[in-house]
């Protein structure tokens, strides 16, 4: 039995398929609450019923990956919207192109923006997914500022994009594989939290990572082979 | 007189209004052209009728500007089309946008962009002057590879612009004035430069720069005025 977020009676929650439970080994707990939490402790099971603020009880069916911040990469919110992202990364591989999936999510209005890129589709350098579905989430908002936005890419955005996102003011990007020829928010250079420019922008790194760099990797192998 | 591109009898060369005559005083002559050149000196008017390489005679008015190599920030062409861009720049400023301007050339084709700053117009992010010509460009040249292609425009292109002048691999970007705030060819970042992305342009800064960040300070000192 291990901690999770709440206090009161708890066990081991589910975790999602292919991710690391924080959880599961070692003698602290890896989820952030107030307080240190060591496993196995009576305290956790212990019902503080003379304290009003343990004066109920969270069963284990409680706990849920939602409990996680938006900070943490393995949130659920982050998860579904790159496998959404990878679905738009398969659509673009249909056409040819690079496949590299973009979606925009306003915490308002839910999806806003859903692109792949389209650089020979349409014959223009400016079509990375990124691009497509800024402008597309900048239409639905009817604003050139997308606050309260997420924009979640299968690979790091290129210079042009992570500019792109700054210009936007999009406080949070999410990316899947890291981009070693062109990575412009950790790998190269860091567009996206440079202090001389005028915003910067959360980046989360790795959501996915395998299954976006696995369907680059065997797009590219593919061509090698002709 | 002064010695100018050509060898045999030379002197002063016509010059741009505004723009210092490089070889007007001083000793040595500034212009690009093979061996040192000393004002004054009894060989820049000898004709070397004994030397077959000097077995004709230039006058005077063959010089010109454009004798100029086109690296030369002087160059009648750098100045025809950033004036074109200046005139893309006026054209944002009658539509209440940031005076930015841009036009592209094909070496081929003449002019084959030529767009100004819309973001608040088309209320969208990425609408920069470099981008809209982008992307008109390689609709013009059926092709996203914008090479034999030049790039003018007002202001110093910023990190999303840059970035989109080595995704196209312009070969050259000619900008008027210098951005401290988001300049990304010298000021803030070097990405048109950058030795480890896989495409570099040649940027030649400074073209009709008190012009073009005239219009600039002109637009915010009236918006500050409100």
């Amino acid at each position: 039995m291990s901690c999770a977020v709440s206090e009161g009676g708890v066990s081991n929650p589910p975790w999602p398929d292919g991710l690391e439970n924080p959880s599961s080994d070692g003698e602290k707990c890896g989820l952030a609450h107030p307080g240190s939490c060591e496993r196995e402790t009576a305290s956790h099971n212990r019902q503080n019923f003379d304290n009003p603020h343990f004066a109920f009880e969270i069963h284990v069916t409680d706990w849920s990956p939602f409990d996680l911040p938006l900070t943490d990469p393995r949130h659920p919110f982050h998860l579904e919207h790159m496998a959404m992202a990878l679905d738009e990364a398969r659509a673009a591989e249909a056409e040819d192109e690079v496949p590299i999936g973009c979606v925009i999510v306003s915490l308002k209005k839910g999806v806003i923006g859903k692109a792949h890129n389209q650089r020979e589709t349409l014959k223009d350098p400016t079509a990375h997914a990124e691009m497509i579905a800024i402008t597309q989430a900048a239409q639905a908002m009817e604003s050139w500022r997308l606050e309260q936005c997420i924009l979640y890419v299968t690979l790091e955005p290129c210079p042009m994009c992570a500019g792109a996102i700054v210009l936007a003011r999009l406080p949070m990007v999410v990316y899947g594989c890291t981009d070693p020829k062109a990575g412009a928010c950790d790998t190269l250079f860091r567009i996206t939290n440079d202090p001389r420019l005028n915003h910067r922008a959360q980046v989360i790194g790795g959501v996915l990572a395998e299954e976006c760099g696995g369907i680059l990797s065997a797009f590219f192998a593919a061509k090698r082979r002709g």
